[in-house]
C-alpha cells in the first residue's frame, strides 16, 4: 500500500514536469496534426463502406510508420471483413503492458440533415456549433492560425478518429520530448465498432497473445458534461432493434380505402406507445431484472458528480427530463429503451394522402451490468408476441399475409453485454492519479457511461482490465448530423493520453 | 314522368348506336390519341412546381384548340396561382348546360419510391402492375400495337389527366362522328386540386356566369372494384393536419443520454396511438358527431354494390379490415382519421442511435356530409391539449422551450367539406341511364365516394348539380408510387363521356 502511494506521489510529480512538455510540443506542432487530421476525417468511415474503411486503415498504418510503430493488420475467421490496425511499442525492461484502443469507423450518415455549408467528409473549422450561432471558418489550410476553441466539423471527427489522433500524437510527443516510457505499449484500432463490433470476438481469439495486456484504454466517447476531464470505468451494452408492420400489399388513396384497409403506421404508433409510459418507464415485462446493484464507490462516485442538469437542459431546451428525478449519471445506471428512427409514408411536402404499405422503427436497447442482450431482445418479442403480432424474419408471403392480421418482421443484429470494472483495484488508481495529474480541478469518475462498446469481449477473451478515457467535448453531435470536436480538446487528450502511457 | 321515360327510351337507343361510332372512331385514332396523351404526361404536374403546371395548362390549351375549343385561362383575385382552362361550345338553341370537369395538377412524387424503370414523369407502358409481375414494354412510339389491358405508368396517368383526356377525346369523337348534340358544353381543367383547391372558390366568385351549368360532371377517380361503370353522387370533404413534435435542440446520443432526454418519436407515437384504438374506432371526443344520417335511395345502392370484399382482401393482402364488419362501401360514409407519414430519425440502414431533434406526422381527416372541415380540425387540436400539450404554429422558441415540456407545432392548410347529390332528381337519373347505355353490366352507384374534390363549391357558389363519374381502373396507385392507368379504360371512358355530353 505505502508503495502504491509512493509511486502515485512520483508518478504525479513526473507527469506535471512532462504535461508542460508535451503541451509546448503541441503547440509547436500543431500544424502539422491538425493537416493530418482533417486528411484522415476526409476519408468516408461508414463501416459499410469497406472501400473507403480499407482507406481509413491504411492511413492510420501511415501515420504509425511514421511515429515508428510498426503496424499490422488484424483480421478474424470471417474473409472479406474489416480488419483492425494494430501495433506494439516493446520497452526494454518493461513488466507491465498498457494498451490503448480507439475506432476509426463511423456512424451512417444522411449528408440531407447536415447544416447547409456541412459535409459529412468535408472538414471544415466552425467558430461553434452552427445551431448556436457558430459560423464556417472554412477549410483548414496550413499555417493558418488555430483557435483552440475553433471545432473541426465531420463524422467521425469526435467519435473516434479523435481516439486514433491523440493516442498516436501522444506517443510521438512522448518520443520527441525524450520521455521515457515503463511500460510496454499497444495500440489497436477497430473498424467495426459503430455496427457492434461484430467481429472483434474474433480478432481477439486469433490474436490473443498479441493482445495481452495489463490493462486496455479505451479513448473514446465524450469528457463529462461540466467539461472536466474523466475516467469511465464502465459502458452500457447494446442491441438494436429493427420492426416492420406490414399494411396492404400496395399504398392506397387514403380517402377510398381509409377506415377500411389497416393502417401499418397507426398499428407501429400502438404498438410502440405500449412499449413505455408517459413517466418513461418501459411496460416491457421483466425489462427493469437482472440488473447488478451499484457498489458503495459507484454510487459515491454517482454522487460526487457535478451538477450539470439545469445548464444542461437549458442548452437543449428541455423543461422536463424523461423520468422525473433521475439525474443523468443515474439514468444511464438503468437499461433503456430508446426509438432511434420510426418512418412511414411520407411527411412535408413529399406528404401524400395514402395509407403506407409498411412503417418501421428502430429500437435502442441500452443495457446494464448483469442485462444479457439476447435476454433483453426476447423480453422485446415475447411483448410484442403478447400484443398479437405473428413474428417474421423476413418479408411476409401471401400465405402468412391471409393466416395473421397482424404482421412484423423483427431483425436484431449482434449486440453485446455492459462492462464495468471495479474502481478500487490498484491500475484504476493508478490510472485515476495519472489523468489528476494533468488538470487542475477535480476530475469526474463515472462507475459506467451512458454510451457502449464492447468492452465486455476485453475482460471475457483477453482476460484485461478495460478502462475508458474520453477526451472530447460532450456537444459533439455524435452519431448526428454536423459532427464536431472542440480543437482545444484534441491537444488536451494527447496531454492525458501521453500521462497515462507513461505510467510507472 | 312519362315524358322522361321516354327521352330515357330514345336517347338509349341512340346512345348505343353512337357508342358503337365512337369505339370505332377510336380504334382508328388510338395510336394518336396514346401518342399525345404521353405528352402531356411527361409534363410534370405537381401543384407547387409553378413553371411546370402553366406547361400543363398551355399543353391543355393547345390540345383544345386542335379540336376547335376556344380556351382561355381562368384566375382567382390572388396573383401568381395556378388558373385553370376554360372552354365552351355554345349549341344553337340548346336550353340545357353540362359542364365537365377534371383536374391536371397531381400529388407529390418521390421518385425514389417508384419501382426500378419507372419514374413519375418518363411514361411507360407496363403490361400490369410490375409488383404483380408486370413487366416494363417501354415507352410507347407511334405505331406500336396497343394492347388495351396494359397500361401506363407515370403521376397524373390516372389521377386526373385521365379526366381531361378523356373529356377532351369525347368532344372530339362526337364531333368527328357527326354526333349531335342537344347541351352546351363547359370544360374545366383545374391545376390545384391535388393541394385542396384553394382557389376554386375565388375562379368560381369571379367567373359566375361563365360557370352556369345544369349539372357539373365530375370525370376523376377510379371505378368500382368490380370494374363496373361507376357513379358518384357525393364525396368525402378532406382536410390534412401536419403535426411535429420536439425533443432538444440537437440530436443527442441514445447511449448518453438514454432515459434523460425525452424522445419525440415517443411523444408523437404516444399521441397518435391516443387517437385510435385498436378496432378502428377514433377515441377524439365528438369525431363522428354532426354527420348528415343516409338516405333510403342511398343505403339501398350501398347494398347493391357488388361485393369485393374478399377478392380486394386477397389482392391487397389483407386478412382484416380496419373496422370488423364494415363494407368498405360502409366505411367511407364515416368520419376517418388517416395516417398519412411518419417520420423521426431515420430507420434501416441510415438508423443512427440517436434521440432525434423532432418527430413529424400528417394526418387525414376525411370528412362525410354534415361535418364541418373546420370544427372536425379543431375536436383533434382539443384531444391534443388535453394530453397536455401547447400548442405552436411555429418552431418553438426557447422561451417557449423552457416553460412547456410538450410542444407541438400544428399546420392546416385549408380543408373543405363533403357533398352529396340526391340520387332522385331528374339530372341524376338521365346520367345514370347515359352511363347504362353504354354498359351490358348494372352500373354501380355510389351515394359518395372515398376520394375527395371541392363538390361544395359547385353547389354553394354556382348553384348547380354536381355528379362524378370515375372512370380509370380501382389499382391504380393513385397518390401514391407507380401510379397507372389501364388503357382500355381510358377508351371505354371516352365512351361514357361521349354518352353523356350528347344526353338530351
Amino acid at each position: 500500500m505505502i508503495k502504491i502511494l509512493f509511486i502515485f506521489f512520483t508518478l504525479a510529480l513526473g507527469s506535471v514536469i512532462k504535461a508542460q512538455n508535451i503541451t509546448s510540443y503541441i503547440q509547436q506542432h500543431q500544424g502539422r496534426m491538425l493537416e493530418e487530421y482533417v486528411k484522415f476525417l476526409a476519408i468516408p468511415n461508414v463501416s459499410t463502406d469497406t472501400i473507403n474503411i480499407l482507406r481509413n486503415a491504411d492511413f492510420i498504418i501511415r501515420m504509425m510508420q511514421e511515429r515508428g510503430i510498426k503496424a499490422e493488420l488484424l483480421h478474424g475467421r470471417t474473409k472479406g471483413v474489416t480488419p483492425a490496425v494494430y501495433g506494439e511499442i516493446i520497452t526494454p525492461g518493461a513488466t507491465t503492458t498498457i494498451g490503448f484502443y480507439a475506432h476509426y469507423d463511423g456512424q451512417p450518415v444522411n449528408p440531407k440533415q447536415w447544416h447547409e455549408g456541412l459535409e459529412p467528409f468535408t472538414p471544415v473549422i466552425i467558430s461553434a456549433p452552427l445551431e448556436n450561432g457558430g459560423k464556417i471558418m472554412g477549410p483548414y489550410k496550413k499555417g493558418d492560425t488555430i483557435n483552440p476553441n475553433h471545432r473541426i466539423s465531420g463524422r467521425g471527427s469526435a467519435d473516434d478518429k479523435a481516439g486514433v489522433m491523440t493516442i498516436l500524437n501522444a506517443y510521438e510527443a512522448l518520443v520527441k520530448t525524450g520521455s521515457m516510457l515503463y511500460a510496454n505499449i499497444k495500440f489497436l484500432f477497430e473498424g467495426e465498432e459503430e455496427v457492434g463490433s461484430i467481429h472483434l470476438n474474433e480478432i481477439f481469439e486469433l490474436n490473443k497473445q498479441k493482445l495481452q495486456a495489463d490493462a486496455w484504454i479505451i479513448i473514446d466517447g465524450p469528457r463529462h458534461i461540466s467539461g472536466r476531464k474523466t475516467i469511465s470505468f464502465g459502458v452500457r451494452g447494446d442491441v438494436n432493434v429493427h420492426l416492420t408492420v406490414y399494411g396492404a400489399k400496395r399504398p392506397l388513396h387514403s380517402g377510398n380505402y381509409g377506415n377500411w384497409a389497416p393502417n401499418p403506421a397507426l398499428h407501429l404508433v400502438q404498438l410502440l406507445a405500449s412499449m413505455k409510459d408517459e413517466n418513461g418507464k418501459v411496460l416491457i415485462k421483466d425489462f427493469y431484472n437482472d440488473v447488478t446493484p451499484l457498489s458503495d464507490l459507484e454510487r459515491q462516485a454517482i454522487t460526487k458528480m457535478p451538477d450539470i442538469e439545469k445548464r444542461l437542459k437549458n442548452e437543449l431546451g428541455l423543461k422536463e427530463t424523461e423520468i422525473t428525478g433521475k439525474s443523468l449519471g443515474e439514468s444511464v445506471m438503468i437499461p433503456s429503451l430508446n426509438i432511434n428512427g420510426i418512418a412511414g409514408g411520407n411527411v412535408g411536402s413529399l406528404a401524400a394522402n395514402v395509407i403506407p404499405v409498411k412503417a418501421e422503427a428502430v429500437l435502442d436497447l441500452r443495457l446494464v451490468k448483469g442485462n444479457d442482450w439476447k435476454k433483453q431482445v426476447q423480453k422485446v418479442i415475447n411483448h410484442i408476441e403478447n400484443r398479437g403480432y405473428h413474428v417474421l424474419q423476413n418479408e411476409p408471403t401471401d400465405e402468412e399475409r391471409m393466416k395473421y392480421d397482424k404482421l412484423i418482421k423483427i431483425e436484431t443484429k449482434h449486440g453485446y453485454n455492459a462492462q464495468r470494472t471495479s474502481m478500487d483495484l490498484p491500475i484504476s488508481k493508478m490510472i485515476q492519479s495519472a489523468v489528476q495529474s494533468t488538470s487542475k480541478e477535480p476530475i469526474v469518475l463515472i462507475p459506467s457511461g451512458g454510451g457502449s462498446l464492447p468492452l465486455y469481449l476485453f475482460e471475457e477473451i483477453l482476460g484485461t482490465k478495460v478502462i475508458s478515457i474520453p477526451v472530447v467535448n460532450y456537444d459533439n453531435n455524435q452519431h448526428a448530423e454536423n459532427e464536431n470536436v472542440i480543437i482545444g480538446y484534441l491537444w488536451e487528450g494527447i496531454v492525458t493520453v501521453a500521462a497515462v502511457m507513461k505510467m510507472k
